[in-house]
């Protein structure tokens, strides 16, 4: 299924948590739950203070190597009736604070994520993660308004 | 974070939902929510009766062409002291109703899912999606008890 821009957009304004995929260097795939915004029908998710191992993270160095990821945005239900997901295909690449882009995506960040009042956004030098979608594909198990989420 | 077996199999066995990553043809990162079961240190995944596009799937498309999956489970919170993930590194092929664990997997599934009550387990011809563990991570936002989740 696919959905307009503006359920799209909707549907990532307000989900609080997506799942990124990348590559590795081995050429496998690699998982971690992320946090995002969608600005100007761009995706950003930030390097931020939630506790990590230290060094450059592996979804750093992955989309480095390889822009190719996957965005998966899902409810799950124990009433299988209201399960959906959102799927996007993007190109990822890293912005720093230099960005013309960044205060603003900094700003949005802050506007729907309140827990940025006590976690660091940025664990070390400032870095966002942004994603170019490319394609996308949306399924639900019954009919759902994708624009009123 | 390491998890020790104990552990493993009790997330594995209390939570619903994962985030499986493959490979498209295109070596591209292709993800979908998937419910499972483990049983005997393999993770099984059904091609169940949750409307579906119709045709092979391409998940199992993927596997057919390259076993490499990521298997993520996580768990999201407003309060972001509450996250935790693991993520499992496996090899993914096919089972059919003819190998030997079939039942005592399908078994698992009804008693994991009661929602098979009422949904069909399988689409088509009776197929699991098997895992085979390579390596796992795991991480919280503060220290947690796994074996108890």
């Amino acid at each position: 299924m696919q959905l307009n821009s503006l359920q799209l957009s909707h549907v990532l304004n307000v989900w609080p948590v997506a799942r990124l995929a990348s590559l590795d260097p081995m050429g496998h795939p690699h998982q971690v739950p992320v946090v995002f915004v969608c600005v100007d029908s761009l995706i950003y998710s930030p390097i931020d203070g939630k506790r990590k191992r230290g060094g450059t993270l592996q979804r750093v160095r992955n989309v480095a190597a390889n822009a190719s990821v996957s965005i998966l945005l899902d409810h799950y239900a124990a009433d299988w009736q209201q399960l959906w997901w959102l799927r996007v295909d993007a190109a990822a690449d890293t912005v720093s604070a230099a960005d013309g882009s960044f205060e603003r995506v900094v700003a949005a960040l802050q506007s729907k994520y309140p827990q940025y009042n006590t976690t660091a956004m940025f664990s070390s030098a400032p870095t966002l993660l942004r994603f170019r979608p490319l394609r996308h594909a949306a399924w639900s198990a019954q009919p759902i308004d994708w624009g009123s989420l």
